[in-house]
């Protein structure tokens, strides 16, 4: 088996990246979606093993409107998903105790999100955050600084994730966790 | 002044357009979103005169997965955007007493056609339900049997339009009753 290992930090936007090519391996795409700062990761596992592809973050200024934050969060997965290929998404489920304009926003900004996925081909499934904390820490009711040190712990990074990209890591890692179980459970994408 | 008005039926999708071409005239994509079906309007005015270019609907069956509705809808209105070229779009406020998990899914549809603007720099205007029926029907109280005659009178249709049809049609005609006092009242797009 032939790995082609490519290192390197893209300096000018701060993210960080570590790609590891390896076309029978799984991908998966986590995406924690908010207004101004959704979180993305590209989690990759060969057998047992899984290693932090990439992360980072689509940031949006409270200055910029609603039509300028979509249509950033629209390139900007997109470029992620031309450059990383990943096979499946792992999008966070609403907690449905937000107030409803803020539903109403996070709404939007996951139709873009789910939209660009789709017109890719890559199935979206969707995750409580009561099991991604179950399949990341093994408790439901863990908080984010459990998270993002079991996020690091899992993926051997240097050190913990931003708390976004720590969410879409775990996202990820519970995605491929499952993955093998999907026609058991009979879970259907998005 | 010249106008060249081509009047034609496309058949095989269920659409009636009549084209007024005038490029010194203001077009107006009026956009009431839903998940299964979202009416897509392009009213032009000329002076005092409104004229309806297009309208049609964005259709999703029940058994069609989110994404698949998402990607329906942004391909759809890329399409409308591409051959009626609206200088302006207008979408429907949401009515907050709808519960979580519609204005959840709703935020996903509007999220993807908002984008689509976006994408095209068309501004998009949010208008509130009551207001555009205010500027339609001159009571904000009134139900959409009165918002379907008074849009078919307005616009010299030869029958009421479809519902969706209808709502996207009036939210067309309020944004342009509105247009020339955007500057005054200071209202800026999503």
């Amino acid at each position: 088996m032939i790995i082609l290992a490519v290192f390197y930090h893209v300096v000018n936007n701060g993210f960080m990246a570590i790609e590891n090519v390896n076309s029978k391996n799984l991908r998966v795409l986590g995406i924690d979606a908010s207004l101004r700062s959704t979180g993305l990761a590209v989690v990759e596992a060969s057998g047992s093993r899984m290693c932090a592809v990439w992360h980072g973050r689509i940031r949006n200024p409270p200055t910029r409107p609603l039509s300028g934050c979509l249509l950033a969060a629209e390139e900007e997965i997109a470029a992620q998903i031309e450059a990383y290929q990943p096979q499946a998404a792992a999008i966070e489920g609403v907690f449905f105790a937000k107030n409803m304009r803020t539903t109403l926003i996070l709404g939007h900004m996951r139709g873009v999100l789910i939209a660009q996925c789709a017109r890719r081909g890559i199935p979206v499934y969707e995750y409580e955050p009561r099991r991604v904390k179950q399949a990341v820490v093994g408790y439901g009711g863990a908080v984010k600084t459990q998270m993002q040190q079991m996020v690091m712990k899992l993926l051997v990074l240097d050190k913990p994730p931003q708390e976004d990209e720590a969410d879409a890591l775990a996202l990820a890692i519970c995605h491929l966790h499952n993955a093998t179980r999907l026609r058991l459970t009979g879970q259907e994408p998005l």
